[in-house]
């Protein structure tokens, strides 16, 4: 699956990067841990993309971080002085609500989805036309009490027409939002995830990764969810089928090697570039038995510039 | 491990009861899912629990449930017609409480426990004289703010005593406590469960369990928590020691094959009872690679009057 030989470095290396360059048209990159950490735009950022651009490649985020919609990732990135559209950001979320209304398409009615996550999810399910409930509903930011447990278990307080559940991250978890979960999952939902990341790299420190906020699904139903993120290759799949790229001209830019660099390569990119801003370090794929091993790597994505 | 004959039925076998009966002094029990679900109490609990003491045998009541202290338990017997003393009850989160004080015995300063869990397990480590913080302190029970995310990522918010992080069941998780106790884990301090139970019955449902609330942090860290209560041989030992009693005339009765049939095996009791009106079923003991398989069974505890 990985790459014989090792990884080549390209910082410092004037030649070697415009070898790189040349190389590819269109550069997939993941956004935490490449750009920024969290709210902090790493140095360099903004002028490494627009001389990429000014080179006449084509950039696109990919990203699974499912609590912004593209419109809002938009705006971050306007924020961070990086200009762009919404087509140029492929979010899980988005990646999710394609894969449920065009996809999935359950026939109506037992085809609402039950969202564990926040408003980007449900900015990009109304995108599709796709009916929820959860998500960032009022109604479940509480304590559960004695009548959420016995509605719960006796099923009169869960919507008969949930069909699907979508578990992303959610800053506002909790347990009656973890047990309602559990019973449309009990009862026959599909368990959706738009990725299933265990950290999310902020501050320069690690917090809750969509999957361990969705892990507790896992441990009560010893289900695996279908995670529509990196490195699912139905992720890969609805974005070359979106920007027609060759993905033989087509290279991966991320931090991680289970998710990032993964994807590349087992979505036969002609190219992987690890940095060393976000979770993985060399150490990693220089271990036995590496998730992934990445074709090019720098210590961060400035080098590039 | 387990026996190699299939489980006895007692059900409607008046002399088999009997033999059985004779063969022990004491009588481990569970609660949940043997004597009730949530609040509903199974009929005939009462009665059974009176006649196996008129018959001289000791009851112990040994659960996982570390929401409730010993003394809360004692109040809810007594309010179900089952009279008691705080010493009939041995609970995970007392198990746990003893773990941390007696044998782990840090020492001071790093030796503060950061709780996830209610107020059960407060109490018990007050009446071992641990200092903790977290639990149901309601500073912990809101939303996460950026401020947190720098706090916690850079370790200014962080107590530098705390040296272990007890999980159990906690009916208050969200993302702040998660993502606290991660980084008290990150930082080195050990990492304690009062029991791993992947659900809990309530209201004849399944809810998350204390395994399951806690599974984001071994699922971030990729370490698994030293569990104190069933089946880890670690409450066994504080049982007996507590209790003096001879192993070979206990029997431990329980509804679930890998927390209280494997916990009977594993102790080298003289016998296991499973009940059909929780958790396990029998096809789950007949099943190729059962994790236990009990000694006898009945459908219900109250066939044992």
């Amino acid at each position: 699956m990985a790459p014989s030989q090792a990884p080549k470095y390209l910082t410092g290396d004037g030649t070697a990067i415009n070898e790189f360059l040349d190389k590819f048209d269109t550069f997939l990159l993941d956004c935490d841990g490449v750009l920024w950490s969290g709210d902090h735009l790493f140095p360099g950022i903004a002028e490494t993309i627009q001389l990429l651009r000014s080179k006449g490649k084509r950039t696109v985020f990919v990203t699974n971080n499912s609590t912004k919609s593209r419109a809002e990732y938009l705006k971050k990135f306007e924020s961070k002085g990086i200009p762009g559209s919404v087509d140029d950001v492929f979010g899980s979320a988005y990646s999710a609500a394609i894969y449920i209304s065009r996809i999935l398409a359950l026939p109506a009615p037992k085809n609402k989805v039950f969202v564990l996550g926040e408003a980007g999810i449900e900015t990009e399910l109304r995108s599709e036309g796709v009916s929820f409930v959860g998500g960032t509903d009022p109604t479940f930011r509480r304590d559960i009490t004695e009548a959420d447990f016995a509605g719960l278990a006796d099923g009169s307080l869960l919507d008969p027409d949930v069909g699907v559940v979508l578990a992303g991250l959610d800053f506002h978890v909790n347990y009656l939002k973890l047990a309602t979960a559990y019973q449309y999952l009990a009862r026959g939902a599909r368990f959706l995830a738009t990725n299933t990341d265990s950290t999310l790299p902020m501050n320069h420190g690690f917090f809750p990764g969509a999957g361990s906020v969705l892990v507790p699904l896992s441990n009560m139903t010893k289900q695996q969810p279908l995670a529509l993120g990196k490195p699912s290759q139905a992720m890969m799949d609805a974005v070359e089928g979106k920007f027609h790229l060759d993905r033989a001209r087509t290279c991966m830019i991320g931090d991680r090697l289970d998710t990032d660099i993964k994807f590349g390569i087992e979505g036969k990119l002609g190219g992987t570039l690890a940095v060393l801003t976000g979770v993985s370090k060399k150490a990693d794929w220089e271990a036995e038995g590496a998730v992934a091993v990445p074709a090019y790597y720098v210590d961060k994505l400035s080098d590039l510039a």
